[in-house]
């Protein structure tokens, strides 16, 4: 799916680290949640309240899940998935595009 | 108003100067055309087809507009209208979160 219809978007984008990490929130028409967000290079960790489904856009990223010690990398069209109440570290070598499903 | 309704967003966003300004295109309800971007710091010039109002969610902007010889500065809640078919430059000291519609 390349494009969402019908949504509500907020205008005023959500920040993080200074502006290093930015996105849009979307509520569908379902009534659930989507962020589209934009990381510059760099080195992030977030927290999850909600279960989590991440979609890279454009970019590549390196993802270190909870309870993982090894770093997977994920490219444009790639789909990871983060618990609920957990962290996850990544490293954006490039910007990248993203999209957060809350599930 | 603080956010759109019932819009169609592209999920990819619109990435310029190597991502250093990146925007997501909506087509509101009634047609026309916005986008939502996020300027990194820097220094930046435009074009524009369509005539363009901005409006500035966050941060601080300095605006050189077309046959102008002064920069002006522009922050959260300011607007300014760029004419079509003209460049504008831009320095942006901070991360400025902007709203461009296509007038």
């Amino acid at each position: 799916m390349s494009q969402y219809d019908n949504v509500t978007v907020i205008k005023k984008a959500n920040q993080y680290f200074d502006g290093q990490v930015t996105s849009r929130s979307l509520e569908l028409s379902d009534g659930s949640k989507v962020t589209l967000g934009i990381m510059n290079p760099g080195e992030f960790e977030f927290s999850t309240s909600a279960k989590e489904r991440m979609e890279i856009l454009n970019g590549d990223l390196l993802v270190l899940l909870p309870n993982e010690t090894t770093w997977q990398s994920y490219s444009s069209g790639d789909v990871f998935y983060v618990p609920e109440n957990a962290s996850f570290q990544v490293i954006a070598n490039s910007v990248v595009d993203y999209c957060c499903a809350y599930l």
